[in-house]
């Protein structure tokens, strides 16, 4: 790897003990190694002796050459929001058993770290969507996801009726809870409960997967991630959606509003250790394999 | 226990060393306890030096007091059948891992069996649906399934079109694979495969699950097992199905003949060492439970 | 029927024109016939020369005879709620097309009516489940549903990590956007867009439907309405879910709470013009039947 | 359209009266045009008087400009596998409703054949996949598929053990009825019944899709069509399967043999009449659309 990194960042929660565990121990590692390590100031473990720098979460995102993020999927996707697009390359380190995102084990993770330092790894580069929000009014607020944008039915257990387009073209009107629109690194998340299918992480296509919807005949749609989806509510009395990113809070969407949701320059690269393979992790996080699958009490003799 | 148990059937795929192990374990067990020991004369493992008695499946079925299916459930299944509505107690253990109905391990086998001759045992009563499969012509074949009965299409790639009955009421007319009528204790086996629900073995209800239906509506119906249920395919060319009980063959449905699947007298005892519960064995097939489920990266921080 | 029917309740949204003037229509035809006709005082239709009482909801629950529900499926449930188990039977009119609850449509409403005043009618008794939410501190809330309680995460994009137990006995522990514990009835509501399977009306049974369940094992599970269910939250920071009777509030579920559903000896009693049946109404709602099926472009010749 | 159309087939199983009927406008109108219209020869309509030439199959596949299919999908398929890959643009008259291929109604199609001759249609490039069924022994043959590559079992209740790879590495051992590989065009037919989602049709994807799994987190996977798909049974006793590529059947797999699904050059070319959207034809097929959903039964007011 020809990346020149000299500052590399832990982000984790370290209120977490296993996450602070791992912090001070990479933060040691890494800090002896020569490398100068910032850590974002509060809730931050026990340094004690170790060469590291308390860091905003501002200065990480434009200072550091490599985020180390430590815990589950979910601090993984809140580093590369912290990075809004800039090319930084993120690491991975689940707190416990294995994460979609963090797909190395705090028993791996200082011998990884220096395959991954001197080049020795995989990388891997993730599509993100832009969500763009445009209130009745014309006010805009954007953000961007690397799994999923969620439209959801918010405060009132109302369910929602909303339209979509997709390059300006209807598709459908829909009844239900709401809304996923996952990227293919989305598709085995939030996408996968409501019924989505996996997609390959290397792909160029969005999934777009109702939730509960009540045609039973409103199922997921694949389509190309250079695709404009369009969504908005029917006007109905007490009705109200929520729409998250990566589960960040975008705003309420409100009939009259829109949720245009589209491609975007910005994506993740997430470095893995040498040997990693998708369908090995897949296996893993979904009881997948040899001898694996249940024997159910079959029709069939066995 | 109240049962007067002298002679236990053994029953089994001895072909299979595991079964075949356990089988010979078993039948020196219980010799040497004094029971009357009958094994199915073909592929049986060398009992040298142990008293048992070869006999046919018919003998078996007949005299046995208790049949002891060892292999998976599809050899208790097989057990259930032989035994055609007899009341004859059946205690099944898998050759490896736990099935639904052969819920009892090698390695515990001994001491549960001794647990359940003394009586130390929970008695657990299954329904059973009586399937008759009548011809244009007016010939009628019938079968008993534990599990379920099955239409399928048959020797042809080509999709059956079916009409359902329930008590004389036209239901639905149905485009697909095929449909499994299952009973409670069929409903973990081949219909939760093809999207039906987990009943509670005890409910006396059956559920009708569509096999990969066209039409995306045509959802599992649960019903009563005292209902009537009758199939008829449409008139078409080239269009063959396939009825099985429990994986055996009842037949072939061609356009014109019904098969009529309803409540049966006949009823099976599954005999279960102290401390089964249902729940559990659910929770150890379906990979459920504490700490055991899966943590997909989450649109949610975690 | 031997009802003796004099006091005859109108409820609707009567700010919904379709519902004002089927309200107008019946109660103009109810009162020239001589029945005492009860309507919910506030937001109801301009009733000129009609001789109806305006009346509170808590004397139309407790003094009419029938109760004429105009409106959606909402409506009826709602009505039913009023009710609170008294044993006054319901009359579904729904406002547009057929409701699974109100399935008689203005065009047919006047006809109908006079043959269910008449005795001419089908009663259906459909059984409710009780639902009681007791906090840590043991404060306890209780509701009724006709169709479903549901547990659902709350002002919080937070999954729900929740524990299940039947009649005391472990379950499994849940993560995902909540429960549908659903009757018969609510078999074909919010459950069926969850996943759970239609259940035929008279079954004494309920379905405990998972709402996009993290681990995609764990499906519907149906039991006996005898059953006692208990749900539970995980000890969780920033963990909230709400509970709706019928989409009614029931309260606020926390770490520490238990909500308690089993039966209760409530129920409700729908009258039907002669000639419903349910499998008919079923195929109406769910794009069922002979010749409607879509056929997608087949890997079978068609 | 720059293409220089002279000679169209016409194809079709005039068994069928609609198709006959069909079959005899389109020729008269054709021939009357100045066209050379080819009709295979066995089976056609009564042409009398018209000017058409009877052709076998190898003469329209080899001689054509144009295909026009008749009747429901299948037929468009059948025609498309005739081509075997040879760029002839495709045309498809549904005899009835709306296919998803066949998407002119034969009330609309002189006047839409008139749009596509005068060049005033869309061309739609539809990907194929190539299937390869490579014996132990060596021996191997392969067919390509518009739709979809399906493995089931066959002639066997006995459900399928298997293991597939991409692109040589190893994904998953699957049990159960077998494996639906479709492309995107195949994405709305039996893979849709068997759970997959819907795709673009534009897209370079394929959908692999387990039919009726056993493990229940054994769900549809999208990869790039660029990937090499193989499937190997696990050996088992009594174990069969069948390859079918759009229904036409490729052979039988046993254990030892290799299925290898991938690219092909081979691709197909359907014409559309001005005004055509994929996601109306959608909307059409699955009842989907404004107010066309079902209102089950809320939880929620309605």
């Amino acid at each position: 790897m020809a990346r020149n990194i000299r500052k590399i960042a832990l982000i984790g929660r370290a209120t977490d003990l296993r996450v602070a565990d791992a912090m001070s121990a990479l933060g040691a590692h890494l800090a002896g190694a020569g490398y100068a390590v910032l850590v974002a100031a509060d809730g931050a473990p026990n340094f004690q002796g170790i060469n590291i720098t308390r860091a905003s979460e501002t200065q990480i995102a434009s200072e550091s050459d490599l985020i180390i993020a430590i815990g589950g999927d979910g601090t993984l996707l809140y580093a590369a929001r912290l990075l809004a697009g800039r090319d930084v390359p993120l690491f991975g380190v689940n707190r416990g058993r294995l994460g979609f995102l963090t797909d190395v084990t705090p028993a791996q993770m200082l011998e990884c770290v220096d395959q991954v330092l001197a080049g020795d790894c995989i990388e891997d580069h993730r599509t993100m969507l832009g969500a763009t929000l445009t209130s009745r009014a014309g006010k805009a607020q954007s953000m961007q996801a690397l799994n999923d944008v969620v439209l959801q039915k918010w405060e009132t257990g109302r369910i929602l009726d909303f339209e979509t387009t997709i390059d300006g073209r209807y598709v459908n009107t829909h009844g239900g809870d709401g809304l996923v629109v996952a990227t293919a690194t989305g598709s085995t998340a939030y996408a996968l409960s409501c019924g989505g299918p996996i997609v390959e992480p290397n792909l160029d296509v969005v999934v777009l997967v109702p939730i509960c919807p009540h045609t039973l005949s409103d199922r997921p749609i694949v389509v190309s991630t250079r695709a404009r989806i369009e969504v908005r509510l029917l006007e109905r009395p007490d009705t109200k959606a929520q729409i998250t990113c990566d589960g960040a809070m975008l705003g309420d969407l409100e009939p009259g509003d829109v949720l245009s949701i589209g491609p975007t320059a910005a994506r993740v690269t997430l470095l893995h250790p040498p040997g990693y393979e998708y369908f090995r992790l897949l296996r893993s996080k979904l009881h997948w394999g040899r001898g694996a699958f249940q024997q159910p009490a079959g029709s069939h003799e066995d």
